[in-house]
């Protein structure tokens, strides 16, 4: 079994973090991807292998992908010449911070290109050739939290990632018919080189991503690539056109207006209700 | 005319806020609801003062709503016996911080009775007499950012105007067809006795709040009153099922992910450039 | 091990349900509940049965709940006298087809009072006698594809449902800190007795929802165990805050504007493409 | 002044159309632009010429844009010079329906690079030469229903449109502290040319989107360039990163799982109440 480990224990961890202990263990029975062909976008570092060491595991034969059109076409082919249902995940991306009055025309394309018109050249290729040999698909996209709220200062990203989002649903309904499942994973922050690297490079940043994670820890690979495997596998044949958030809740921690009030000492609510019970009218 | 101002500059102001002045001037033509009756709860302070003031100041014949059941079938009558399509703003609300183990089922049914069911009660006895005299009529109601995120400390009102917002979407569906259209108003935070008495006691909360709003300042309730006049309007008369954010940008400065980076510096930029153009590889 | 299987082959059935066949078999490994003590509020039938069975193969000592609150004050205590994290899932609900205006205030308080304050009761009451424990527990909710987009005839259900799905992204915000997770699964239709016979009393229904769902079937009650027996589990231990849709992609299905084009055949195609391609300017 | 209208009474109406007639006439009060510079692209046809002829006749002078980079450089220097807060409306788009096995990487690429690149373009290029001038501005994109569900059949259009929502939720954001507002219109089906000839070219889709829409009618130019031009107004200077759904109501009538009910009679009615009644147990 290939280990899927990313590092999460860290001095910055909050208490509770202790709750939320990370199972990294293969979770779906042995043999679930038997006589299946994954093919993983971006499969080789950080959330990519992951998966791929976890379906591997489970008895899928794992194709990592190259964005080669060339490659890509004969992958497909050798794809839909499978029998039984098969596993597209896209999940390469490109990514790095800055203020938007920085980027540059060819920055903005380069995101775009890899992250939308990237997914989208895989998923339609991959379709099409299912079409013709007429088998079903799990599909799986790895976006992001933001991709739903936006964010500033990862603006190509945030906006690319939405598009993914977009395409998934809207094929969800449309292929749906031809047997083939989309499905995404939204992660929460999950220490890969490729991501820290461009996103936190002087870990600066981790302390307070962490300080709001309600789990008080950062994700790991391994648990990705459990809910990866889920939604790939037949458990989850019902489940399509469905967006899941893994991010130890962070999203509706950062989302709501007045979470800042965990700050608040017991002492200082004493207080606050009292001023608030004698209040009157409007 | 009738004045909506509620103080908006104040020493917490940021620089930008110079950008964002608000014009609480009445904005749609003179005499736009002559011959309309319009309906609010909750409309004798606060935003609903506001709202009131400038449906009035449009030729409206506003009623100010009460709780209690008989006044409001009478009103319903009333309202059913005009002639035009008339208004209905669903605005009262009760609210108060406080963590979630120190609520009592009592607290909690306190918040439910008038925001969920005391709006639907509202809704659905209207509704029942509109439809009865083959009435048209415009529904408004007023929600807030947190409805769609949830938050920690108000969480029965969260849940009971999340439950607001879908009888809204609901019955835009529903009842359409008997010419009423429902909508929503999402206020971020504005300065009222009500709301502030109750969410913020100290005058802490603010400063910090102020400081995430891109606006840079407090919404008032002539900017409320204002859209919430167009909604009603016949300019909106194909606006429907529709929840309209106004909170000079909290929400999404709030939830998106790497917002906090607008507190690096020009010079920390530069430094990060540089880390992340060395990044090789994932 | 108790079977959770609902009919779901049915003469309604599209083709390609047979690209998505349920796997319903226990997904997780043996004894992922040893320890634990899962409370299920309406375990007794439909789809809280499923999970209930689903938790005991896994080891859970199950306790199916009451709303009588001497009963759920009793439980409370006891979940909160074991050892390890503990599971709570609100799955207890009432619903019925009815056009609103026949909605007295009634019925539509018998709704929130099961629905939504049902379950605040159940999660508050819990909740305390956790956090003075110092115990972790997962929580789940289930709710329903339309608390999101509202829906006409069920509009006490949907408003209540919403309200569900606020007060769990509150609390996953909130009560993180406690070790206290909070997740939603939004079933599409599956039949069992409670919901068909209120929703679909005639049957008339069922065949165009099943028309309109793209995996052409509906659903079963085994399914969901499985993605509520993982989301309660330690392998989703960092998904807080989530609410995952689970409807055979019925609701993208439903909410895309121009997926009814699925009717169009390939003769109409050609022909369509060949007018869109002759259309020239704006 | 500028005619804005667009044909909206047709045979297809329903009959509570009537209820809902659109008032095209310009809303905000004379002037209202006056000194100020608008920048709109595709602003020559259908909704963008709605939109110039209102903003044009409240006093803004309009700049009708194109994509060459040149020219756009040159308008975003001339829009930077003038006084006062500026406006900039991202209008012009390119889709057409097909079925996504047809779709070349070709016909991808182009959707995307006229609808979410060619918007960051103009928007990154406007945004910086405001920056260094430090003036504000009022953006406004204009997206579709659709973004936010997704949908079959449009799928490049989809996914772009999204990418454009997530850009402005996020630069609202990030840009909020130089005077930059963004927000977003989601029009429903308006009866325009470029959108008719390439969506609905045989005009067999109408009746059935008209049939959906409780309003009972398609929109009107004149009722989208009313709200963009309060969208863009000092009116709505708090208005920012807000998403606004102007459809007649047709998202969450399609969405909603049991809206279909609409087509049950009173008699049926009647009947499945009295089924539902004698319903026990579960
Ligand atoms: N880690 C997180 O915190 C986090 C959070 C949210 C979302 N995500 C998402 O998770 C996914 C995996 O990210 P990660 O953290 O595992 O980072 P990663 O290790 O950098 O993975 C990104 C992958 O994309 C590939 N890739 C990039 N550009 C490519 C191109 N032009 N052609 C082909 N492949 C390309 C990379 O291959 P190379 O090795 O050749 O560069 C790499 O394998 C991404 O979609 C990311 O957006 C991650
Ligand atoms: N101000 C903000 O920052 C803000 C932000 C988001 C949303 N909102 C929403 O805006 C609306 C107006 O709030 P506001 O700030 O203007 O505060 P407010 O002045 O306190 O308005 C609340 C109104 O509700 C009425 N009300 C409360 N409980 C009632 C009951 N049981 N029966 C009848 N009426 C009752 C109050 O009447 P009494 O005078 O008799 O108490 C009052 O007129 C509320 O829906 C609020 O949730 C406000
Ligand atoms: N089946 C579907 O298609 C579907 C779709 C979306 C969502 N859901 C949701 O799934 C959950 C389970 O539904 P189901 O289909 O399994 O139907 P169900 O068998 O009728 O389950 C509902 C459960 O709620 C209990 N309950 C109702 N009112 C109660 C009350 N006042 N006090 C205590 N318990 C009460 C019922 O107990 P009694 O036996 O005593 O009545 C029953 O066990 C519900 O939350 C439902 O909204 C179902
Ligand atoms: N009408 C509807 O039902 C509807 C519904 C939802 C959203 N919308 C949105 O509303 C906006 C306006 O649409 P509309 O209905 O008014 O259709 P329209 O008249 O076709 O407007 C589209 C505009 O985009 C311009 N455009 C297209 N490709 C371009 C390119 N490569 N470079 C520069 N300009 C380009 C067109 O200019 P040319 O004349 O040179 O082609 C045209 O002015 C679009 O964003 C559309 O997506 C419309």
């Amino acid at each position: 079994v290939i280990s899927n480990s990313t590092r999460f224990f860290c001095e910055n961890n909050l208490p509770q973090a202790g709750f939320y202990r990370p199972n990294e263990g293969v979770m779906l029975p042995p043999g679930s991807f038997k006589n299946k062909v994954a093919f993983i976008t971006g499969g080789g570092t950080g959330l990519g292998k992951g998966m791929t060491g976890t379906l591997s595991a489970l008895g899928a034969k794992c194709v990592i992908a190259s964005r080669n059109v060339e490659v890509l076409k004969q992958t497909a082919g050798e794809i839909s010449n499978q029998t039984g249902n098969e596993v597209v995940i896209n999940n390469a991306a490109g990514n790095f911070i800055s203020p938007s009055e920085k980027l540059s025309a060819n920055a903005w394309r380069t995101i775009t290109d890899i992250v939308l018109n990237g997914t989208a050249f895989v998923t339609l290729e991959v379709g099409k050739q299912l079409i013709k040999a007429e088998k079903g698909a799990a599909f799986l996209a790895i976006t992001t939290i933001y991709a739903e709220s936006g964010s500033g200062f990862v603006v190509p990203s945030a906006s690319a990632k939405a598009g993914v989002e977009a395409m998934c649903k809207s094929l969800a309904a449309e292929w749906g018919r031809y047997g083939m499942r989309f499905n995404v994973i939204q992660p929460g922050p999950i220490r890969t080189k490729g991501a820290f690297s461009r996103l936190d490079p002087t870990g600066m940043f981790e302390k307070s991503m962490i300080g709001r994670i309600p789990a008080g820890r950062l994700g790991t690979a391994g648990e990705i690539a459990n809910l990866a495997a889920y939604l790939c596998s037949d458990y989850a044949s019902w489940v399509s056109g469905a967006i899941i958030r893994m991010d130890g809740g962070e999203y509706v921690s950062m989302a709501g207006e007045f979470n800042d009030l965990r700050k608040v000492t017991k002492e200082q609510w004493a207080m606050l209700e009292s001023m608030i019970r004698k209040t009157k009218g409007s």
